[in-house]
């Protein structure tokens, strides 16, 4: 057996601390025997606030007697300089990359300091706060008159995963997101509803397992709603209407909501609308 | 004048390819006179896959007469060495982390590809659908009742940013995020609402520059509400409202979504619930 290893990890930026904690997870991720516990230092933007981060470093090393694993998106050298003297196993994942970039693209890099995650225009800006508002104004079946302005429209079951994936489509993608709910009334028509016929290209179908789906139901309420009866029958005949329609299919079954919307993007070939 | 320098980007990953896109938008905000166009191609996790990839990179070289610049996650070896044989730049987010990562810590990363943006275990999946189910029936003052559950609490005037801010909380913090509005009637009464005083260390306020909100107003409705002069009256009412209270605030005008909600976050000392 691998012996579990502890160690105490730090994401520090100059900005919101999203890229240093997202490629930092990635990487701590393949580590399976690894247990930590982070702290996560955004705004990390002048020296006052370097000191203060590098003495929470140096305290954990001394409680712990182990450097810890700090993921850092510095643009600023002398904040770079002053963690990298603390008591650490620094991680840049900027200074190696920028240079490369320098020197490959004959530029030299800006000193504008977090703007991965500000706001890079308004136009972009409107764009997803009005996706927002829309995918939120088209959830659950509402507004279907809407959905001649939406870039995708994700339809199934209740439950099995379509109001989150939508969010998430707007949020970070900046995609007008709808979803219309498959009820007992469309399943026994085995139609298709004027609006969604109207804009069929835009389809996505989601599915789930069925034992999956009852826990989900059953945790919520009871009744026929939650049986394992209900929920087979439902999505076997939602799997048959949108073969009939040739509409593609994602199961969500163990899959993540990041998973689940990049997936859909593909198939759709959907155009990301914010970075 | 800088001469503005054209290139194709592809981020590529055996996952979502949500990293590789975080950290190389990240590195390319840093060049501000850089036109690219970009291609993402997620889930590149077999050879065949990998074998297109370098296909689309090699008919890009050829096309443009220059070698894109290629962001990665990769974690399986023969896929990357496919890749780095094409004709572009690479810029390899995983794997000088990883060796250094597995020389400091002395073992050995487990060959799970794409783990980062995956499920990792279903308590902090279902906490996360959870946190999303809570923020959007608490959306807009609906169902103060259930406060108690709530993380966090965001309170300002309509139209300056609750909503996004609280599905940002929800989708990637995992935290149960509520919003109310302050109306005429509130801000008339210059008293908060009890829902509120029975969770006050909950609350932070959002304001916004008052002809900012005007034109987000006016683009949605006119009226008195869109007036620069009642936009004036009623974030002058709530910060001496948020103030009396001591409630922290944040002026959400040129601020990414991102920005609000990571310093909301660090204002109240909220712990992320999702990796």
């Amino acid at each position: 057996m691998q012996i579990m290893e502890k160690r105490n990890l730090f994401f520090i930026s100059d900005g919101t601390g999203i890229t240093a904690e997202t490629l930092g997870h990635s990487l701590i991720s393949q580590f399976e025997h690894l247990e930590y516990t982070s702290t996560t230092l955004p705004y990390v933007n002048n020296l006052e606030k370097a000191q203060h981060a590098a003495h929470l470093i140096t305290r954990s090393y001394e409680t712990s007697g182990q450097k810890p694993l700090v993921f850092a998106t510095l643009v600023n050298k002398e904040i770079h300089t002053c963690l990298s003297k603390a008591p650490c196993i620094l991680f840049d994942f900027f200074t190696p990359f920028i240079h490369k970039l320098e020197s490959e693209l004959n530029m030299s890099a800006s000193p504008g300091m977090g703007r991965s995650h500000g706001v890079q225009n308004t136009h972009v800006y409107n764009a997803r706060i009005a996706a927002i508002d829309h995918t939120l104004s088209t959830d659950d079946g509402l507004n279907t008159t809407h959905y001649d302005q939406s870039d995708v429209i994700l339809v199934g079951v209740s439950r099995c995963g379509k109001t989150p994936t939508c969010i998430y489509l707007a949020m970070q993608f900046g995609l007008r997101a709808s979803n219309y709910p498959f009820t007992e009334e469309v399943l026994e028509s085995q139609k298709l509803p004027e609006s969604l016929l109207r804009n069929i290209n835009k389809l996505h179908g989601l599915t789930i397992e069925p034992a999956h789906l009852q826990r989900i139901r059953a945790e919520r309420r009871g009744g026929r709603y939650a049986t394992l009866s209900q929920c087979q029958h439902e999505l076997d005949v939602v799997e048959r209407l949108l073969h009939h329609y040739h509409i593609p299919i994602i199961d969500t079954t163990m899959k993540s909501i990041e998973e689940i919307a990049t997936k859909v993007v593909a198939d759709l070939g959907l155009k990301r609308q914010i970075v």
